[in-house]
Order: C-alpha cells, then structure tokens, then sequence
C-alpha cells in the first residue's frame, strides 16, 4: 500500500482538455460537449453523480472551457480552475438543460457523448454539426502514469480482500459462516485498509470497495447475488472484488474450492489460466480487442469448455468501472500501450458450479503488467478453503 | 415496522402490464419497448442494475410479452412468468442490441421509454412510427396499495436514523464524533434493524439506507459531501435520509441545531414547515406539479428566504428514489391519488448556515398521509443536539 499519493490535479486536467481538444479537432469538429458523469470529471476534476439533472462541460478547440451545471451545484463547481461558469435553475425547468447547453454553445460544429433520442431533431437545429460518437473515451481510453498509478494502488485493495478470504475464509465457513459473513469480514478488513491509508488525501473523490461472494450451484450464475448460504464442501466459492481510488477502478477475482480440490476443479482452473496468459498475450502483441476475445476464450473451447462461456473476456476500467474499448466481439479498436483491462475467463456449468478469475491487465510500450496479484501468489494447488 | 411483508408478487407485475399495455393503447401504439431499469422491474419483476449491456422488455397491447436480455442475465430471468425469452450474445456485438430488440418486435408502432440518439434514425426505419414518450413512468405515477405498503414501511427505517441521530448525536460529538461517524452509527443501527425484519423476505430486491449528514457553513452545500469534521455549537446538522425496501423508496429529513437554538434558527425552521405544510395542502388540493411547487416555496419567499432557494419543492418517488412527476417548473401534470413525492423544504445560506427536512407525502382520494413521522414527533424547540 502506498501512502502519499494523491487525486489527479488541476494540472492534469488542463491536460485532459488539451488531449480532448486535439480529438475534436481531428474529427473536425469545432468542440466537445461532455454530458457523461465519468467524462465530465475527466475533463474537470469534478466527481458528481448523475441524476436526472444534466451536467456538462464545453471544451472547445479554440477558447475557454464552459462548465454547465444546475444551480444546485453551484459550490461544487468553485475549484476546478474553469472560470466561465452558467447555471440553470432546476429540472425538468421550461426547457430542457440539454439544449440551453447548446444555446449556450451557440451554432458550431459539436461532438457530444451521448444524448437522449428525443432530443435529437430539436439539437441537430441548434448546431452546424452534431456527431453522436463519444470521442472523450477514446482519449481516455490511453492512460496516463497519473492515471496508472491510481489504477495500481486500488489493485492492491481487491487483493487485500481476496487475501484475507483465502486466509480466513475456511474457520468462518466452519464456524458456520455464510457468504454474506464472508463478505462482510473481508470487506470491512479490505475497506478499512483502504480508508485508513487514503481517506484524508482523497477526500471528496470516489473510493471504495465492490465485491460479490457466491457459492456451490449458484456460482454457475454469472450475475448472482450474495446471500446467507454456508458453501459446502467440494462446492466453489467465486470472489469478484472491484476496488477504486480517485476515480480509478481496478478488479482482481479468484475461484476457491470449499474443503478438498478435485481433479475436475483443478482441469477446468488450469484451462482457465491459459486463458488468462492467453488473453495478456494477445494484449502484449497489440491485437484488436475483439482478436484478443477470440484468442483468450480459444483456450478455454480447446479444452472443451466451449458450452460454459458466458460472457467476453474483458472490459476496459478507469473513472468508469466498466468502459470502452472492450475485449469482446464488435470492438476493433486496437490494444495500445496506456490501456487497462479486465481479464476474467469464466466457466458456468448450470446446476453444478461457476469459476471466474480476474486480473487487471495495463498494457504497456513492451507488454502488459498485472497490478492484481492474487492469481500470481496463489498457485492453483493452494486455491482451496480448508474447513 | 412491520414484518410480514412480501415483495411485490407475479399477479401485480401481470397487472402493471395490463396497464402498461392500456396506456400503450391509448397513445394508439402497438406496445411499449422499456428499457430503462426501473421500468424494466415494474413489467416483470426483475431487479437488474443498469450497465452497458441493454436489457428490455417489450408489452404489446396484444399478444405475449418478449423479455429480452443479454446472455450472463439467463438464469436471473427465469420465474418472471414471462415465456418468451430471448438473449443476444454480449456487449458490444456486431449490432447493437437496441436495434436487435425492435428487429425481434417486428415493424410496429413502438413507444421506447429511453433511446441513444445515435440509434435513431436506424429505430426509425425499424419501426411503422417511434414514439419516444416514457409512457411507463406515467403510469408508475400512480401507486397501486401494494406499491404503497412497501413505501410506508421504508419510510421507517429513515426515520429510524434520524431518531436516533437525535438520541445519540449530542453524546457521539461531545465525544468528538465527527460528522462521518453519526452518519456510520445511525447508518448501522437503521440499517441492521431494516435487515433483521425484512432481509429474509425480501431476498433479491434492492432495499437499503442512504443517507447524507453535513454540518456548519457546508451544510449551505445542497450537495455535500460526508466529512471528518466535527459539528460545532451553534451550527445546523442537515441529514437526509432515503430508505428502499422491495425495490420502492421513501425518504426522511431533518436540520438539527447543535448546542442551544436560537431565535434564527428558530425563525427559519418555522418558515420551513410552513412551506412543508403549503406543499402537502397543494397536493391535497390537486394542483399541477409546477403549481405546488410554486405555492410551497411562496412560504419562503413572504418570509423573506427567496434568496435562500436552491431548489424545487420535491420529486416523485418510487421504483426510481428520484422519478417524475417532479414538483417543480416544467411539470405540468396534475397531481392525483396514488402518487408519490418529497417534500423537500430548503434554506441555504453560503457561508453561514443551511437547512432542509424531507417529508414524504402520499396522496390519497382525501388528501395526503405523511409515513415519514420525524418532522411531525419532534416539535422545533426539540430539534437540538445537546453537547
């Protein structure tokens, strides 16, 4: 755990905007309007939670940004360095806030991130040109070190919780314990850690801990919820931790067998390794990102897991825990050095059990390294809850 | 509290489509495509979070209804009563799945609750007409007695916070509680309390407590953050609290005076409750949304507090915490039984001080019932944390 670091800087988002601009003016567009939360704090430094009131921020080619917000917010939005501030009054209002913020634009040519169908007709007649491609999460797509560095220290975090569930997951289990006991002993000692280390740098920006703990047949549920379930023995037990620091979003995930390891436990989670090496190779040598889906799973079809694959390979993470590019069919964006990925093959057998891993993979100029330790440190011999 | 209760059943969530599909009729379209989560939840009964990957449901006037999720969703779709399942691969895909959902539906007139203006113009071509009215949200407008149950009990749990803000907040800072730990003590007895009665029977549906405790000059923050500070004599203690149970939100609020009151403060939360009562007597009387908020904040104008408002009188309340109607500018739909709304009252003086309580009000045939009590049991002088 690493003390002394701190939420990105005002610096870094002038930064940010001059990145974002660069991305407009290639698209020849004359700016962007960012309505999207995560791009918003990108661009500003402002952490606000989306609600049905909009919020954006103009980032122009040429000039000042304008940062939009309703006046509720108005404290919040001192301290960013933007000086052109404009408020409107409160939602849903007269008018929607959507198209004041282009009113406020004036008639240019306007990249926006996202947008609500019903306003197209009207917003298509305030600008010269409106392109509907979220082109800030391109550029967020490349991180930079400051970036990296937040997304390595919130790694440490999920491992923290995934370590003490190895450590004290067995007596709890034995005691009695379900998975709702598992997961609250593990995230109080994961979070806990986390507070004491960073709190009162990072205050006022995002961090915490989002885990999910399941077992036995419903491990087999790719989206399952915790419950009060003791796992059994001979059951697995699935472990997804999602950590965040400053915004940035890491996640580490591991598969444990309650009791004893089976021949079949220990096929299917060596399959699955493969499949991680295989999804980081295919990273490091800089493929498109659905290539990357293909050659990670192709592991887990050539060992005759095929049927069991449920979902892509993986997901890109930053200020958004889950965000573009992603590691599966449709993307062809090429993996390049700055960005982040999950990387969790999972096995589901219906009725009978669920693995999933995760690693956090950053790619770098020579290849890619794995901030998430867990699956390095626990050889799959040594995945196993004893009770 | 009341044990006992159950979430919503099959038979309502049949219903809701009966009347999902009699609004759909009435706006002469053949069905409705939801795709917003809470609408989503209301026709079937599933709980999802929203994410990238689209998930939808299509109600036709006539016929059977399709539910149409992504592949990882399979098994949490299955004891919906709905027969007809249908799954796409993955996110992003080679096509995206909004436009997937209106192939399957076929050329009809559709209304959609929610679209990415980058779909448009393809939805357009996939539809006989596209209607992009969330006709959804008007019909959750109105509570049915099962959705208000579930309303009334989460109410108590908010006030189970604040009350015993009340009772041990005085002691909590003379010991040198910050306002991050009266949010954490009141938050674990409220919440325990609210698991201990309900978790069992409500296994699988969102239910919990969120609450917001700021004091001093940042309580003039209508949107601030939780800190390490410890409140002072003299100063407000703003706490909002919002409880859901079974899916369905209810919300309590308070302003406290930390030490002795005085005759501001006094003066000031008098004007409060006069707006509070101005707002439930113009539901009561069947005013437009806009209208009730106008005659409300009226109260804090002729008290001389105009300057103070930041923000509408309050917001519909139900699957969403904050869903329309809204009681501000901008809505004119008239307010009817069944519905349900903050009460929202606030005062907020940069540098100085800020107030607000939340009441929930519910309408009825006759008027409107109040569920959240701690306004109504705690008479102003008593609104004082002793230290």
């Amino acid at each position: 755990m690493t003390g002394g670091l701190a939420p990105l800087s005002q610096t870094f988002h002038e930064e940010a905007r001059d990145r974002l601009r660069a991305k407009a003016s290639q698209a020849d567009l004359d700016g962007l309007l960012l309505l999207r939360a995560s791009n918003l704090a990108y661009a500003t430094g402002l952490f606000l939670s989306e609600n049905e009131r909009p919020m954006g921020v103009w980032v122009p080619v040429d000039g000042a940004p304008i940062l939009m917000l309703p006046d509720l917010e108005r404290e919040n939005a001192e301290g960013t360095g933007i000086e052109d501030l404009r408020f409107y009054n409160e939602y849903p209002g007269e008018h929607p806030a959507e198209l004041w913020m282009l009113d406020q634009i004036g008639p240019k040519s306007v990249g926006v991130d996202r947008l609500e169908a019903r306003f197209l007709d009207a917003a298509r007649e305030h600008c010269t040109r409106l392109d509907l491609t979220d082109h800030a999460i391109a550029v967020r797509a490349r991180k930079q070190p400051e970036e990296i560095a937040l997304t390595i220290e919130a790694a440490q975090y999920a491992d923290l919780f995934l370590r003490h569930l190895l450590d004290t997951g067995g007596d709890i289990i034995a005691d009695g314990g379900t998975e709702a006991d598992l997961m609250a002993a593990c995230l109080a000692h994961a979070r806990g850690a986390l507070l004491d280390t960073h709190k009162a740098n990072f205050a006022g920006t995002p961090m915490g801990i989002t885990a999910s703990v399941h077992s036995g047949p419903r491990a087999a549920l790719p989206h399952g919820a915790v419950l009060e379930r003791r796992p059994q023995p001979g059951e697995t037990l699935l472990a997804g931790i999602g950590a965040s620091l400053g915004g940035y979003h890491a996640e580490s995930g591991i598969t444990l067998v309650v009791g004893e390891m089976s021949a079949d436990h220990r096929s299917v989670m060596s399959a699955m390794a493969a499949c991680d090496a295989a999804g980081a190779a295919a990273c490091a040598a800089g493929k498109t990102c659905e290539e990357v889906n293909v050659a990670a799973l192709a592991e887990l079809r050539s060992a005759g897991l095929g049927d069991t694959i449920r979902h892509r390979i993986g997901h890109g993470m930053g200020l958004d825990g889950q965000e573009a590019p992603w590691l599966a069919t449709g993307d062809a964006t090429h993996v390049a050095d700055g960005m982040v990925f999950s990387n969790e093959p999972g096995v589901y057998r219906p009725g009978r059990d669920g693995y999933r891993t995760i690693n956090t993979m950053i790619v770098t100029e020579t290849g890619v390294t794995i901030p998430s330790r867990m699956q390095a440190d626990t050889p799959i011999d040594a995945r196993v809850l004893a009770i």
